[in-house]
């Protein structure tokens, strides 16, 4: 029984010129990891509708989940919600429900719900709605395709809205040697060690700290009596 | 003209898992974009040789250049190089003068040149070797793909060996405008800007600070009286 799998999509020119740094990324990796969902692959693509649409299609038809991050705002270059649309042959236009929390939402704050924030009420045809506690503007699924917002704060709310709806699998365990010595010292018998465990995911990941050569070995896997067996055969290799 | 274009693969089951935040796709985003190649797109795949050679094709295929981060080292998990040959279809075998950088690294250390160390000099029929400063074991440009270390000291000394090398574009130039507007306040005519000004990139980036709205207007091209003329604009819109 293996866990269900994800992708997930980052849209933004912001990420791909360097100047914004993104952090949905590794935030994702870590909640996914968490929930017993198999984060398998991630892309950048820029702002450009053939590059989305392509990618939405190849990731949503590979994994059981799809998660994209960034360019559902209100202004020009926001063109994530009519591209997935696209990617599925669907048609997008502003849905009474989306419309209706922007109104209260711009209500309470004395602002005008104009024709540029009437855009964020755009949802796909056959869209689920995803609620947005931070700034109100939603997200949605459609398929298996989550669309959220790129700003850190509102992708975590909205990652926290949806997460408890999925159906995880058994959560990645892993457990975690650091070993004093190169890579290239215990790579002989690591390498055994793998063999003999193949159903786990066995990793190093060298350090050089004060000058001495150092690897952290990484053992993950579904099954925790097997990752405690496998770590204490490695302890046995190399802590004597 | 226009300028020469990158993808970044990314290898490693540990940036999907959370365990480790890469640091080396924002790190080449900003070297290219100083050197004048576009990053359209970036990958991370796992430490599975089928989506290492898939992505790899894929990539190789759509754009100028292709950079690879992680996989290299000594250990089993070290899968990069075998599966960037075999996505080209060539052998791979220890190489004469690679394995006579390793040879004189590690008699200088003291250091054994095991069979594990012996795997970093694999290189794939007809590649370049990349000068590593830091760790010896060399990175290789094959076809149009170069592989690098995932350390972030050593992928970034490895990038400042090959970046003199290829031939860039006109530099990305960009002009940033902090305005202290909601986004919805400030889309429709900045949507009329970015259609005025067509070959150049304009996005919108919005913050919440001390509870106020604003957003980050940032104007890039390639084309430096545009940036200039589109910023002089943008400036008598929002600032009055």
């Amino acid at each position: 029984m293996s866990n269900p799998t994800a992708a997930m999509l980052v849209i933004g020119d912001e990420i791909l010129s360097g100047r914004t740094r993104d952090a949905n990324m590794h935030f994702l990796a870590c909640a996914l990891t968490k929930a017993g969902i198999d984060l398998v692959e991630v892309r950048v693509v820029s702002d450009d509708p053939d590059a989305i649409v392509t990618a939405t299609r190849a990731l949503s038809g590979a994994y059981t989940h799809v998660f994209t991050s960034g360019g559902i705002g209100p202004t020009h270059d926001d063109i994530t919600a009519e591209n997935i649309a696209r990617a599925f042959d669907r048609n997008i236009g502003v849905r009474a429900d989306a419309r209706a929390i922007l109104q209260d939402h711009y209500d309470r704050s004395g602002m005008e719900l104009n024709e540029a924030r009437l855009r964020m009420a755009r949802i796909p045809d056959g869209a689920t709605l995803i609620d947005n506690p931070i700034s109100a503007a939603p997200g949605f699924t459609l398929e298996n395709v989550h669309v959220l917002a790129g700003v850190p704060t509102i992708f975590q709310a909205m990652i926290a809205s949806i997460l408890p709806s999925l159906t995880g699998g058994a959560p990645l365990l892993s457990q975690n040697l650091e070993i004093h010595r190169g890579e290239g010292d215990i790579a002989g018998p690591l390498g055994q060690l793998a063999d003999k465990f193949k159903d786990l995911s066995i990793g190093s990941y060298p350090f050089q700290r004060n000058g001495a050569f150092g690897s952290n070995i990484v053992i993950r896997g579904h099954d925790g009596a097997a990752v405690d067996a496998a770590m204490t055969e490695l302890a046995e290799l190399f802590t004597q």
